[in-house]
């Protein structure tokens, strides 16, 4: 599906539970479609991607951020701006790496596993990965290229969902980027 | 994907955005997956009706609202306080048959396509056709048969976007009902 241009940037603000549900039936289909945990995981994280570099142009329209001075501030505008405004959680920021190029978002309550209990045959689904796409996506505009993986997940019995993010490298500004 | 019986009903407030360009990913997976739009408009219709008959748990927690009198007022309820809870939008309600069976709600912005231009070859695709199978299967956890259908769609160029409501009957308390 194509992106609209005139599209209105008014805020509609919604309860997160058809979203939930509808993510839900997103990664049901996927396991329908895909032999094995692994491709499904892979499809989650290219279609985060493909959101990703969708959502960052809305978000930097509607928080009217700059350019971030370092990793650190990135880190604080993705758990207290970007996770706020798409999935009405703010994540803390831990674990910050002695270098200063990796942290961890710790999310007490995600909301995308509302509803959700992994099945057994599941046990190598990760199964919010689409937010590891879409953060990957939206800071590869923004000229940063990141790793971001779940490093524990409520799901798999964790007490809190990690996402440890790890800074690459900036990216130049003239290389094109687009659908993977 | 079962769901678990002791999670948290606080509300996450979210914008439409995130939601948006997700379900996009899941109409463009279907339609990789099935031969046709009709195919697709079934499976998404399905799909919305698995949503439905469990989001009306969360809806009825939710808003506290009690068991309706009349078409009427389940009319008013779907647009002022679903509508408004978990898509940020309220629809009117017009085109009132006589018999006062049969609605219309008219949505001036349909979150669900904010990203979004139809391709030529898809030009049966009924999009947004989740939303029909939600309020079919929400219904008929409150004893409500209701027939559902997108009578005009902005993607296709109408000047709104208008779901058709039909009541079809009172359903028996006694009979079970699950997932399609």
């Amino acid at each position: 599906m194509s992106r609209q241009s005139n599209r209105t940037t008014d805020s509609k603000k919604m309860n997160s539970e058809l979203f939930t549900l509808t993510y839900g039936a997103l990664v049901t289909q996927l396991c329908k479609d895909y032999e094995n945990d692994e491709e499904v995981n892979k499809q989650l994280d290219k279609m985060g991607y493909n959101i990703g570099v969708r959502l960052i142009e809305d978000f930097l329209a509607r928080s009217s951020i700059g350019r971030c001075q370092d990793f650190r501030e990135t880190a604080d505008v993705i758990a207290k701006v970007a996770f706020k405004m798409y999935l009405g959680v703010t994540p803390s920021v831990t674990n910050w790496s002695p270098a200063g190029d990796e942290f961890s978002l710790i999310l007490e309550n995600n909301p995308l596993v509302d509803f959700v209990e992994l099945p057994d045959n599941h046990s190598t689904l990760v199964y919010s990965n689409l937010l590891c796409g879409v953060l990957r996506g939206a800071l590869e505009m923004v000229q940063m290229a990141v790793d971001v993986r779940f490093a524990q997940d409520t799901l798999r019995g964790d007490n809190v969902t990690e996402i440890r993010m790890k800074f690459i490298k900036r990216i130049e500004e003239n290389l094109p980027a687009g659908d993977e």
